[in-house]
């Protein structure tokens, strides 16, 4: 459930905003500056191409423009990846309880989900790839860095689930959280390999989740299936402008980068310090192990009633999990004291 | 081609922009406050329900929130009633050389076009209705006032229309230019009626076209299929924002509908002292008769030469014109002059 939603349900706002991975660091100040700009020029339909855009992701990727293609967020890019690749029947293959917009995208193009339970606290990816294999699934959709696990693989266990694929399928490898990763998580981009699409977010550590940019980098042929069937205008004029103006401030980002390490830290030592484990994370967020479902549930809802919003994986083995959001220091410092008094009053 | 197209194109900036029927009014400056404010929570995601955009339509509609379902711009909502109702191989039906957004969607659901020519400049109703009939159409697409003619038909047409629509067919009332039409062309909203959706924007009057914010107003049993295809993220903060803010400031839009009705005459006004006919037009852009299509097209080439973007409609019999929206007060005269020098060297 959204925390709009939360908050009309509850009937009390959220005073602490820490469970939808958002980036509570904000947006390059450039960034804001050139979004407001473009405010200017909010009657005028946004360039259909994200020329600009495009080019710049390019240059910084290493690829052409061709091999990339711009959505109003992943939600989007998801739902393209589905309709293109998934004809009614056809399998799709997902982790239990893992990023379920991907799901939703599947769904609705009229596929058949099949999901296969975390292994280890990570993705199973012996297991997907096995299911992918036997029900001749068209698409496999990994992320890495996981949520919600938070948990990673490295880039050569990727590169090794990318040479086991079955014929026809493609890994659909969503990055989202790619910024926080350690580099060695991180696959080369090949966009001569057309058993891969690559997914980037500007919702995470660019700061722009409420502007709607997120995109796919692949080979040029699966772009052109996209721009077949994708929206002419759908990715709004300040998200466009913002996303490049970011790109364009890297300290920036990089400062929002080290900042979550050190919040993670905090939270590790957190959980450590009431006798809690937490999984390990390369993501701007924590997984924190409550020991049980049941105990999970509890805790997540005297936070909700303590107006923290915090979210827990929805399937065995992770929901015996919290998630928590990596804040700014005074954010994380208020929820350690949420979280201690809720531990002691349970 | 979008004008950025067009401009790397020709490599130069294009210096009129009347091609796309922007508003060069700009936005409500309360609707830009509010816009530049919500960009503080850009690092947010939006309500995934558009809760109180929702419901401030529904209360403007006299309908319920589960009346309406809100997407990124018209192009989101064209493609879900394309998904909704479409399986591969069902009939849609549009005028030719109609507003083409709406045929990408057939398309990409895997849908098959039927189009009937206009007749006296104005979408053919009863030509539309038959060919839905002797092909079993799901889907007919009729925008009143249309683009790219401006022509519009009376609300009791309309009603003509609704009640002769063979079984099974669904009517896609584009009104997306409502705003700008005389209120007898607009029928009497009924979502008790689940033959037909409504189609509405904040692309025109209220000036929000690089926002991208539009919406579809239909029984809740239609809204809740959209519901289980559409994006949940899809329409940003800052156009969720600017939208409801927009509804607020209606009196700005009046002055925007206002001016919009002096532009047009202004350029009945200027054709004729060219002795050009123009097409009736309900909407922000008029369309001028040329004579011919090589005429037009001349006119059009010349006019793009000069740094002025203007449009023509695709097919006969409308190609003989060129379309051209009402900017502001400046940018009409500019444009009269440049149209003037146009005509006098060819």
């Amino acid at each position: 459930m959204a925390p709009e939603a939360l908050e009309r349900l509850l009937g009390r706002p959220m005073e602490l905003r820490l469970g939808a991975n958002e980036s509570n660091f904000g947006v390059s100040p450039f960034a804001a500056e050139e979004m407001v700009k473009a405010m200017e020029k909010i009657g005028w339909y946004c360039d259909p191409e994200c020329f600009e855009l495009r080019e710049e992701l390019a240059f910084l990727h290493g690829v052409t423009r061709e091999n990339i293609v711009v959505g109003s967020g992943l939600d989007d890019v998801l739902s393209l990846c589905a309709r293109c690749f998934l004809d009614p029947g056809d399998h799709a293959v997902n982790s239990l309880g893992g990023y379920p917009t991907f799901n939703y995208g599947v769904q609705g193009a009229g596929g058949v989900l099949d999901l296969v339970p975390y292994k280890n606290d990570r993705t199973d990816l012996l297991g997907l790839c096995e299911v992918a294999r036997s029900v001749g699934a068209k698409l496999l959709f990994v992320a890495n860095p996981d949520n919600p696990s938070g948990t990673w693989h490295s880039a050569a266990a990727i590169a090794e689930l990318i040479e086991n694929l079955p014929p026809e399928c493609i890994l659909l490898l969503d990055e989202a959280y790619s910024d926080f990763a350690p580099p060695e998580a991180i696959p080369q981009i090949n966009v001569a390999d057309e058993r891969v699409i690559r997914l980037r977010t500007f919702s995470k550590a660019h700061g722009m989740a409420g502007a709607r940019v997120g995109y796919a980098i692949a080979s040029a042929e699966i772009i052109a299936s996209f721009n077949k069937i994708r929206m002419h205008f759908g990715v709004n004029l300040v998200g466009q402008t913002g996303a490049l103006a970011s790109l364009r401030d890297p300290g920036f980002i990089l400062g929002v980068i080290n900042e979550v390490e050190r919040g993670r830290t905090e939270y590790h030592m957190l959980a450590a310090s009431h006798g809690l484990e937490t999984l390990p994370s390369a993501t701007n967020f924590v997984a924190i192990d409550m020991g049980s479902f049941e105990k999970a549930k509890a805790t997540l809802d005297a936070m909700l009633k303590r107006g923290v919003f915090i979210r827990m994986p929805g399937a065995a083995p992770l929901n015996r999990c919290i998630r928590v959001t990596v804040g700014t220091e005074s954010e994380r410092k208020r929820f350690g004291e949420e979280f201690a008094t809720v531990l002691l009053t349970s």
